[in-house]
């Protein structure tokens, strides 16, 4: 994992599936993603949610490779009528999609030893776009790919992890970004006016106050501070932990 | 709520929020979202998570107002300065963000009651686009708002099921799109090909299948088969039942 303190790298992850959006299935992949970019410094700037319909995916993919660095897919990638995704990025990329060597071997491999017909359907699972290279999946062999800056992985969670921890160690990492989290017992029209300062006072910092509803029915908030640098975050929390300090001593509760 | 059997009515969900984008909050609402969209015969078609950014808002807000019958918001119409979802709205619209009479009104009384300064911060909780119109918040009073086919709701879970369940007595309904669901002890290997053909034989359904990976390793698959109509309906599901017996009786368990 080659890493560049200076430079910010970004990602787009798209989830592709009619399940999620019908409520059957419920997402496990976003949250997972969010946490393990975030862990190495890339910044996740966008997900989108799409059918597994041609023109859906496709119009995804284009629009987010070229604006982020990354571009991560999870789901479409079996071995039936509905699993769309390879053709699509394949269509995305205006590259064939192709039964890939490599692929075949795997799974021919994988079938035999486990006395299965490796069947046409099976077969489909190794069709990708031709030039695409393999993102391992130890659990159920099929691979997952990688064409241009697109991942493609499996949305069952446990290989989507899978293939996720196979392709960390490829991409380039950005400076990570830092953060802190000072609990506030008051709500955000307490500490709105003063934060929004804090925040002009510090423009390299982000800060983000995230209410809560507390059992007894008054707001408190999470106030984040995140930043590329040590310094401006501990500048910065400081500046935040005595914004509460004060309040602790002059303020009602009152939300 | 209208119902019109044979429309198919369409939306799509914006999540605002670095917090979700970070992994620092999981996004709890999409599931909900879905569930209850479905259940009223609405289609989510597309789901986007985007940043506290300004553009970023508007460009989501302005693709897809334009693709969908509805479009629903949730997350930054809080008091603080990366509450910016009022403001970047109103700009998709082309309209002034202004400081609502009737909401200031419901401000002013409620924070009245409770002996809370209604201060500057509180006070831009009733800013919304120039003839918008509520979405009552029950639980912290602030309101969300409807302006166009767009309803921007709160990202605080409890509020944001809350403003739901006012939104959808003003919804235009389609036809309910029915299903069922048919466990098969075999992985999508050995059904995709006679599930491709199902498929095929009857277009009006949507046929989706859901891998599950078993303890023992082995795959196994949800088939969910989606209607419109009872009939098409009972036909499909039927011949997946036909096809899962078959399987029963001719196929080893392989995957």
């Amino acid at each position: 994992m080659e890493q560049h303190m200076s430079e910010i790298v970004t990602a787009a992850f798209i989830v592709i599936g009619d399940e999620i959006l019908s409520g059957r299935t419920k997402d496990k992949n976003i949250g997972h993603i969010a946490d393990i970019l975030t862990s190495v410094g890339v910044d996740l700037k966008e997900v989108r949610i799409v059918s597994d319909d041609e023109d859906a995916i496709i119009d995804a993919v284009n629009a987010l490779r070229a604006r982020y660095t990354y571009v991560f897919t999870s789901g479409g990638i079996g071995p039936t009528h509905d699993d769309i995704t390879a053709d699509s990025i394949s269509k995305a990329f205006d590259l064939p999609c192709e039964h890939d060597v490599a692929a075949i071997e795997l799974l021919r491999d994988y079938y035999k030893g486990r006395d299965i017909e490796f069947n046409e359907a099976r077969q489909r699972m190794a069709r990708m776009p031709k030039g695409a290279t393999h993102i391992a999946n130890p659990i159920s062999i099929a691979p997952g790919f990688r064409i241009g800056n697109v991942h493609v992985m499996a949305g069952v969670p446990s290989i989507f992890r899978a293939m996720l921890d196979n392709v960390l160690p490829t991409l380039e990492t950005g400076a990570k970004l830092i953060s802190t989290t000072t609990p506030c017992p008051f709500g955000e029209g307490i500490i709105s006016t003063p934060l929004g300062q804090i925040q002009k006072d510090n423009p390299e910092a982000i800060i983000g106050s995230y209410p809560k509803l507390a059992e007894s029915g008054n707001f408190m908030t999470d106030i984040v501070v995140r930043a590329r640098s040590e310094e401006v975050l501990e500048r910065t929390t400081g500046a935040v932990r005595a914004l509460v300090a004060r309040l602790l001593t002059e303020q009602d509760t009152g939300q």
